[in-house]
C-alpha cells in the first residue's frame, strides 16, 4: 500500500520522527509531501521546501521506498486531492490527524489514518518556533541534526526577526 | 557532491537509464528533476507527473541517495535556478545538454556537465511519442517496465489522440 | 436594464431570496455572481461554486431573465469592475450594501442600489454557518430546498471541521 | 440528466445552434461553458467572455434549465474534470467532438457524446473568423443577432487587426 | 552606487521625504520601489500603484539619477532578491529598516542600511491611514501635494469606507 | 499632457532613440513601458527588464519628466490599458503603431499616435536579435552603450544559444 504523510516540517522535529517511525512498515511506499512548499521566510513557514528536505534528510534512515515530495499550495481546497493524484505515484491511504484533510481525501476516495503522535503538545512545530523566538529551550524536540542545522546556519536569527514582524 | 538532472521524461527512457548509470556515482546525492510537472495531456507532455514518476521508479534501482522531484515549470527563466535553490537541497552541479540551462546555470555558479547519451537520435522522448502517435515500433527504446506500463494503462490510445488535436 | 447581484452565498438564505424578488421584476436581465468561486472549504467558504449554484437553483424560480455566474476573486480591487464587464453582458445596475463595491462601481460609471435586506442581523451568511459549527437552531434562515441539501448532503459536518481549524 | 457542452463560440454560429436544438431535450440541465474566458483580443479568441454570452442570449430560446458560464482554462489538463466538477452544478454527460475531451471525461466518470454538427467544415468559428479578416462572406453562417451584433459593434475591425498581427 | 529604497508609499509621507534626502546624495542612483503595487482598496493598501507615483512625483524634486518602480509582490520571500534583480537596473545598497528585508537582502550579498527616519511613530503610513479613517488631524504628517491630492480626488472617503469593512 | 510609449525594447534600437526624440517635446511626462518584463531568456525576450533598463537609461538622456516601467504581461487583453491606469500614473496618449494596442487603448478613451520610425525594417528588434544570432552585423543599428552593454557582458552568445533552442 502507498501511503502519504502531508506536513509542513517547519521544523521536523521528534514527533514527526516518532510517527514516520511507527507508520513506514505498513507501506510499501511512503510518500513525505513537504507542504506550502512555496512560502518561507514567515513565521509560520520560516524555512524554504530545500532547506526543510535536508533537514528530514539528516534526521531518518531514507530508504528506497520513500520519498520526499515539495508542494505548493492551491488556491481551491476542493482540488487539493485531484492536485496530488497528479503529482504524485498512486496512493491509498493518507496519514493526517486534520479533520479538513480527512473530509478532503475520504470525498476523493483515500482512506485516512490518524497519527499515534508523541506528547503533541510539545513536539509541534508552533511550540518550537514560539520557543526559539523567546529564546526559551528547545533542543530536546528536534532530532540532533535538525539542531545542528539549525544553528550552524544561524537560521534562530531567521525566525526571531520574523516573529512579530512582516515584510 | 549533490548533482541535479532536470528532464521531462516524457517517457523515461533507456537513453535516461543509461545516462542515470553514468552519472550516479559520482554524486553524494542525485536529484531527478521531473519538469513541465505542471502540465499533461497535451502531445509534448501527454504524461501526468504522478505517471512519470511512476515509470523512474520502476525502471531504476532506487536507492538512498536519489530524490525524484516534480516541478513546475516558473515564468522566468532568469528565475529558475533561484527558484530550484529555494525548492531543492543545496546541489553544486547539474548535468544538462541544454544551452540555455547552462547558462541559466553557470550565472548563478553552478556548474554544468554534459550528459554523454546513448544514440541521441533514436533515445529521445519526441522520437518515442511520434512513434507511438504513428503505430511504428517503440518497445526497444525504454526500459520494460515503461513499456508495460504505457501498454498496460492504455496510454497509447492518449498519445494518439494528443496527435495534432488539442482542446 | 441589466442589473448584478454580488454575493458569496454562504449559504443562499432566505435574505437572498427576499432581495431577489424585490429587485427582479427591475431588471431586464439580473445576474447573480457567485464570488470568490475559487474557494471552498474554509469557514468563511466552506461551499464549492457548484454547491452554491445548486442550492440557488433550487430555491428560487429561475426564468428566462436571469444568469448565473461563478466568478474568481482577483487581486487587485481596482481591476475587478473592469474585469467583470468583459466577464459578463453589460450591465448597468448593481445591487450592493458594501461601501466598497459601491466605491469601485461608482469609479466605473455603474449605478449602487443598495439591498433592503429582512432582518440582516439574522439572515446572514456568517450568522447561518456560526449556528451550525456550534450546533444551534438554522432551519428557519433559509429555505427548505438549502436546508435539505445540506442536512442530506452531509454537509454541516464540513462546516463544523473547518470552525477553529484550517489545513 | 445535467449536460455540458463546452465550446469557445468564437463566434456562436448555426452549427453550435442546430446542435443545441438537437441535445437540449435530452437535458434536466443543460449548461453551455465558454471555454478560454480569460482570453480575448487574440485571433483565437478575439470577443472576450462577456461579448459571447451576449450573442449567445441573443440566438437562443434561453430557458430556465440552460445555464451560461464563463471558465477561464486552468494549466494542466488532468485536473479540468475535477476543476469543472468543482465550479458547476453536478453534471453526467458531456457533448463533445475532441478526443481529449473525451479522454479526460471518461477518466473522471462522465460519459461524453459526440455532436452531430451540421455540415462542420463551414459551421466552424475558424471558417469564419478567417472569412471576415479575408473580407469574404460569412452572413449565412451564423444567427441573425450575431451577424448584427458583430456589424453593429465594428467587430469586424477588431478581427482584421488580429488577422496576423498581435501585441 | 546603486540604492534602493522599498516601501508601500500608502501614502507617501514626510518621514519617506526626510528619509530621500538624507540617503540621495550617496547615489548614483535611487530606485524607489513602489510595493505591493498589485493590492489597491484595501485598508493597509488604499491607493493604487499609479496614485501613489503622483503622490511620490508631486512631493520629490524628480531628478534624472532617480527611478521609480511599481513592484507586485510575490509568493515566496526566499525568491524577492532574486526577482528584484531581475527586474531592476544593478543596485548594491538597500535602504530599510525591516529586519526581513535585511535577512534577505544580506543573504543576496546586497548591504542594507537602515533609515533615520524622523519621529517614526507620527510619520508612519498606518498613523495617517487610521486619522483620516477616524477623522482625525494628519495635514502635517504629509507634503502638501499629497494632502491635496487625497482632498482634492476625495480620497478620504475611500480610506474610509474600507476602514472595518472588506469587500 | 502625459504619454506612454509601450515596447519590448530587444534590445533598446536607434529606432527607439529616434523616436524618443520626436515625441518627447509633446509631453509633459513620457513612460516607458518595458513590457514582457517577467519574460526573459528566450530568443523573443533574450533581456531581463533590468538588463533593458540599463541600456535604455545609457542610451537616453534621461530627464525629469521620463519615467521607465517594467510591466508584466496580463492574460486577458482586454484587461490591460485598466491595468495600465491603475499601474502608472494618469496618461492621456500612446505611441504605438500597433493595430490591436490602437484598438484596446480607444476603447479606454486613450488617443493613440502612429510613431514615425526611422527605416522600420532595419531598426527592428527582431531584426538585430536575427543578425547577433547569425552572426551578421548590427553595430549601427544600436546606440553605442547598447553595443558595448551588449558585448562587454557577452550577451552574443545567450542569443545565439536561445536561437533555434529552449530549455
Amino acid at each position: 500500500m502507498n501511503c502519504i504523510f502531508p506536513g509542513r516540517f517547519q521544523p521536523f522535529h521528534k514527533g514527526h520522527l516518532y510517527a514516520i517511525g511507527k507508520i513506514k512498515d505498513n507501506c510499501d511506499m511512503l510518500i513525505l509531501i513537504v507542504e506550502n512548499a512555496g512560502e518561507s521566510f514567515t513565521f509560520e513557514n520560516p524555512f524554504t521546501a530545500g532547506e526543510r528536505i535536508e533537514m528530514i534528510l539528516g534526521s531518518i534512515e531514507k530508504d528506497e521506498k520513500m520519498l520526499i515530495i515539495p508542494m505548493e499550495n492551491i488556491k481551491n481546497n476542493a482540488e487539493w486531492v485531484r492536485h496530488l493524484k497528479v503529482m504524485l505515484p498512486r496512493f491509498e491511504l493518507c496519514y493526517s490527524n486534520n479533520p479538513l484533510v480527512r473530509i478532503l481525501m475520504e470525498e476523493e476516495g483515500i482512506r485516512v489514518e490518524g497519527i499515534d503522535f508523541y506528547e503533541r503538545q510539545r513536539y509541534s512545530g508552533t511550540e518550537i518556533r514560539k520557543r526559539i523566538a523567546l529564546g526559551q529551550e528547545w533542543k530536546e524536540l528536534v532530532p540532533n541534526f535538525v539542531y545542528d542545522y539549525i544553528k550552524g546556519n544561524g537560521l534562530e536569527k531567521r525566525i526571531r526577526s520574523l516573529y512579530g514582524d512582516r515584510r
